[in-house]
């Protein structure tokens, strides 16, 4: 049997900095904080550089309901290295390079195990709180305050605890700042096009809103073969970054006229796209999409998270036409299984993405990976923790 | 080369017995009148028997609108004998039983060529005048006066002349009462559970509506080894005629109590069915359907055609979690290819068709299956035309 080498700080509470959100949309505060040991199924992550995804600020927005919750620590895009492990944890161990992911993955249940799915049934994501399983949070202020968690990730910290059921081992020869990409958003496009859409060689697709999750959609089609990409988004200089991911035609709804979107991509198409994806999160160009997907096979994939509650109206007799709409959390990939996947192809110069990152800062710095995501600057901002 | 016996009448307008709706709501009546000879791509038919859909039931009743045109000869589901041929048609000759179905399928468009695809690009079926291409009716009635068409079909005629993209060749080993099912209902059904839905060995069915169409559904998962076939309909007596079919499970929404259906079929199948099929038409119970079915992978078909226009209002967050709507015409099926190949499988006593004809009866007593049928008594009446 190995020895096990313990680090210094196992069972101890480290004391480290983290980026608090006191209240809903006031810049994030850089305090510092407890975090305690991992109880048992957990294991605590030194994080090494996180990033910032729009989910994030959604949440970090919300002023009211349920899921507005503080004082919290945001982020769950990121990658680490275990630093200790709780009882019962067997499939990590410390030293290891993890990414913490949102959605869980026991790879026992009946969902986990399935081909169909990726919605673990054991651990449901449907609370947005993000609590570790207990339901009480590891981290505490300076004062005794209790930190919240948020999306079982809370990566805006030099440490944090996750159950192993969030946590996914990587090779250690993918770059740091890419392996981070794959958390979240980008896994989330991929995937979609991938496993969700399973878009084929020679086809259409339409892509409604090109962030970081839109046009890694756009990259997982063009490595499908897809003949037309069409991007649709207000913003123009979205169509030059989306060349470089394989957009091959760009429809901006601000200069369409009277002419529905939809109408536009049925003409670019010859009838409608074979795959549309809502990277936005809105009811109404989910409708958009769906109506700009063809009769007779079209499939629209809803990625964004509705993001004003609101519900999706659709033509009963649209859908008869053949078509259909569907959707999944995290581009329908499991993470324990799928995620080590992706690495290996960016290793091997298949998958591309490099290009995601358009802006890096230093752990102090991260209020200005909220103002790059909300100006629409950047795709993604990679903040290091130790810079 | 065969020598080609040309009927009498061919090339000569036929005088026969026809059941004509003057008015919408109004019983037939069955009244002598001319057909015409037919065009070029069409095939006249003299039909053995028919029988009545719901969907004559609703065009029938229907007073405003585009689509209420009178007077008209209804009647879409039949089987009948090709008595002439018009010009470049090859496919089919003299003597042929045949099925007129309200698909078309030119089988030589791209979706007709597509695996993916029943909704023939060349000739739309989104016209529910189901006029002849060229837009002119074959049929008068003895003072000269022009009788509409319906679903490119018109069987309530002892002849009809339909356009031979509607018209499927079938063994005459098939009892043609049987084959008579196979025109629409009954192929929809067993269609939808094998080409849209792809029920497979062990998942959990739910069926909204136990009518023809949904008991076709129960069929085609029966054969394909649902473990589970929960029938949902306000009837009761649907129950008992339902386990003819394969129905396990009954859910009557009037006895439900407080409780929702979707959360009593959520119960009986450990979260929510694999597979779920509206087969009714009212938006209101497409919403059900969706919900009752299973995080993860839940499929969600509609066959019925929504009777009120009403749009369809779902949760994108429920379709985020991994849920998915879908829908086609005529089961997903190619006419020209698939209806044989059901109609060898009844010949090989896989399916079973014998127990959707609750009743017959003669061309003259026609209206008393509209009333079988308004009353949920009859699953399909046979309408024998030369009894």
């Amino acid at each position: 049997m190995e020895s096990k080498i313990t680090p210094e700080t196992s069972g101890k509470v480290i004391n480290c900095k983290a980026a608090i959100c006191r209240n809903a949309g006031e810049p994030l505060v850089i305090e510092e904080i407890e975090v305690d040991p991992p109880r048992a199924w957990e294991v605590r992550i030194r994080i090494i550089c996180t990033s910032l995804c729009h989910s994030d600020v959604i949440f970090w927005k919300m002023n009211a309901g349920p899921f507005a919750v503080f004082p919290r620590i945001f982020g769950h895009e990121a990658v680490g290295v275990v630093e200790s492990v709780g009882e019962y944890v067997e499939e990590l161990t410390e030293g290891d390079i993890v990414l913490p992911v949102f959605l869980p993955n026991c790879r026992k249940c009946r969902d986990c195990k399935s081909q169909k799915s990726n919605s673990c049934s054991v651990f449901p994501n449907n609370k947005y709180s993000g609590m570790p399983r207990d339901g009480t949070s590891r981290f505490k202020d300076m004062k005794g305050e209790v930190l919240h968690h948020f999306l079982w990730v809370s990566s805006f910290s030099e440490y944090t605890v996750v159950d192993v059921t969030h946590a996914v081992k990587i090779t250690p020869e993918i770059p740091v700042e890419k392996a981070c990409l794959l958390s979240c958003g980008v896994s989330t496009g991929v995937g979609a096009a991938w496993k969700v859409a399973e878009v084929e060689e020679g086809s259409t697709v339409a892509i409604f809103g090109l962030g970081a999750v839109g046009l890694a959609v756009a990259e997982g089609a063009r490595l499908r073969g897809a003949s037309k990409i069409i991007g649709v988004d207000l913003n123009p200089e979205k169509f030059e970054m989306g060349k470089k991911f394989g957009v091959t035609d760009f429809v901006n709804p601000a200069t369409c006229g009277e002419k529905p979107v939809s109408e536009v991509i049925k003409e670019l198409t010859d009838g409608g796209a074979d795959y549309c994806f809502e990277c936005v999160g809105l009811a109404s160009l989910m409708q958009d999409a769906f109506r700009s997907s063809r009769q007779g096979w079209g499939k629209t994939v809803l990625l964004g998270v509705e993001m004003h509650g609101s519900p999706l109206t659709l033509s009963p007799y649209e859908i008869q036409t053949g078509r259909s709409i569907t959707g999944s959390m995290f581009g329908g990939l499991k993470p324990k299984s799928d995620i080590p996947l992706l690495a290996k192809k960016y290793l091997d110069k298949e998958l591309a993405l490099d290009a995601f990152i358009t802006h890096e800062v230093s752990f102090p710095e991260i209020n200005k990976a909220f103002e790059l995501l909300l100006e629409g600057k950047s795709l993604r901002c990679i903040i290091w923790m130790d810079h």
